[in-house]
């Protein structure tokens, strides 16, 4: 199963997307026909970014575009994206509010499935803890991926952290 | 000039179309070649609706799509769109601006200038008053646009506020 995670943001859209393989266990001792889930495994992440004082209109044409033909080349199973509950900041929560409704746009129109997780879900989901901190979080998004250096940008980051917490949640065990 | 309202909304999207007309003044003492502007004529208004408990990707595919028709058969020349400040309530504000952003987005996808106005400025270019209640301001847009009853529902009204508060602040008056 391939999972596209997505950031939203309007300045910055953040987009990783993971494969998680199964197989049949090599264990004789494991019962008949049991699974053991495979790591996930990056494919590939990155960040959807226009100039800072790029009007509005045109970043959200840029997201609408630039996801299409992510979803076109990737073509993954499912779409996982952070939900937004509450804002520390109004105007930055406005403008993540307005690109996440393209993101949820593209993928309804893609006829993707879509599953949204709160940060305190995704925090939750990989390291154990609702608060972890940003440091926490790339590490052990690092981690899961088995790779030698943490990811960065952060929004990329970020985008595989809501692709492998629905691997984690959602207990995926599909090929 | 023809301009298109709009009160973005995930379960309700209000839209509203008017006229503006400009003629050479009759008025023989009137300086040559001055122009009296015309009173705003309604076209059409109306709210683009999605029964209660629809996913919100599905809601949002459908103001998309709504969107791309009304723009289609009308032909605005711009499109007035109420701002998002602050939020009284996050949720509701939250979803606001999820279809602000697919308004938008179908707004520069269709060419259209994009003019925004927050709540306060729409309720001063209407009632000269920026915390004017939802009975004034319906009982203005009647006025404005001459006609013998409010126009219901609330969100065509104030779709319909938007694009005359573009006409009165732009001071339009091109034919």
């Amino acid at each position: 199963m391939r999972i596209l995670g997505i950031d939203p943001g309007t300045g910055i859209c953040g987009f990783g997307v993971i494969d998680i393989v199964t197989k049949k266990s090599s264990d004789k001792n494991a019962p008949v026909n049991s699974v053991c889930r495979g790591k996930p495994k990056m494919v590939d992440a990155g960040v959807i970014s226009t100039p800072p004082h790029t009007p509005l209109p045109e970043r959200l044409l840029d997201i609408y575009d630039s996801l299409h033909e992510i979803i076109k080349m990737h073509k993954p199973d499912v779409i996982s994206i952070e939900k937004l509950f509450f804002m520390q900041n109004v105007t930055t929560g406005i403008s993540v509010a307005e690109a996440r409704g393209v993101v949820l746009l593209v993928a309804k129109q893609e006829g993707l499935p879509i599953f949204e997780y709160s940060p305190n879900e995704i925090k939750k989901a990989m390291t154990g803890y609702g608060h972890a901190d940003k440091k926490q979080m790339q590490e052990m998004v690092r981690l899961h991926l088995n790779l030698d250096k943490i990811v960065k940008p952060d929004d990329a980051a970020d985008a595989l952290a809501a692709a492998i917490t629905h691997s984690l949640i959602s207990k995926v065990d599909l090929a």
